[in-house]
């Protein structure tokens, strides 16, 4: 059991029909768009759904509590300190939190063979995090993410608890991670390459 | 292939001889002896690693650079801001973080059908970044791992970035994270059981 994806090709044409209308709609994060054409034109996989890293200013009822969240300012880049502020001013209710997040592809393969193989390159490239997300008899699908991530509290309900002078230090922590997984993007979209049959 | 692991019952012995070695020597983390006895209790399961989630203060010289980083305090349990500060007042070079790390454990399984089970169950439970970690013709790791996390950057070079009462709210939201985790566990242990063939 567990093989090999049932109907991959179907699920991958269905894939594809998806994202093309999600790239005409612009909804999908510019810088990875190459890496996605990459890992598409694979036999044996296929992309789902992605994010390119971003760095965050959010609103939320309690930690975790997403549903309810609001994003008050969201970068899939380095950002500039003002821009932080920016959003952090326009906070009136809830948890203020700063956050970071990681790059995060969901890759659809073929076989179990297709997903390790996958799975090894991605952690071998610092994506340490990567795993295999969900097994079915449906569908194999492997998860590529890596270590980078920030969780700061700001403050709450329209207090501030931290300084405009801290907010800068954690704007460049963040913008050194932001960095350092756009490289990491950089080489998977060099190596993925080698996964062509 | 892939289809179970090789030599399971081999590795499952070693395993337990690591884990009683480990117990003995008083490494593992009280609050979870139970928890992993019942897993290893189970025909198709053995634990290899794991830590029942904890909140810290580390310095590290960079971000991730987990090497040359040290401990300046660490809990496995909800904690006094007085020892969060005990803690931070030992800072003297580096970064200084303040960090939250929900509980992972590492379970060895005999087949990928057990692997799948396991997973579904954890998910199920709330612990939602649960995964197969590795696949290989050796082992079957699933990984149990929940969402509960910060990282705050707290100062650098022995200079603090934010303020007593800052330090004082956060401990208080990272006490939350460790109760709702904890609770994770509980209702883990009362539901292993359903694995049992």
């Amino acid at each position: 059991m567990f093989l090999y994806s049932k109907n991959f090709d179907e699920q991958k044409a269905k894939a594809m029909k998806g994202l093309r209308k999600a790239l005409e709609e612009g909804k999908v994060d510019e810088d990875i768009i190459s890496l996605l054409e990459k890992i598409n034109s694979l036999e044996n996989y296929f992309t789902t759904s992605s994010c390119s890293g971003r760095i965050s200013v959010m609103e939320m009822p309690h930690f975790g509590d997403k549903l309810n969240s609001v994003w008050l300012g969201k970068w899939h880049r380095e950002v500039a300190f003002e821009e932080v502020m920016e959003a952090v001013r326009r906070h009136r209710s809830g948890q203020l939190w700063f956050l970071v997040r990681s790059p995060i592809l969901h890759v659809g393969a073929r076989t179990m063979e297709d997903a390790v193989k996958l799975l090894n390159l991605a952690i071998g490239l610092g994506f340490k995090y990567s795993n295999i997300k969900s097994v079915s008899h449906k569908k194999l699908l492997v998860e590529i993410r890596s270590t980078e991530r920030m969780d700061v509290p700001l403050g709450e309900d329209g207090e501030l608890w931290v300084s405009e002078e801290y907010i800068e230090r954690i704007v460049d922590i963040a913008n050194e991670q932001v960095r350092r997984f756009k490289g990491k993007l950089k080489r998977l979209e060099e190596e993925i390459e080698k996964l062509r049959n």
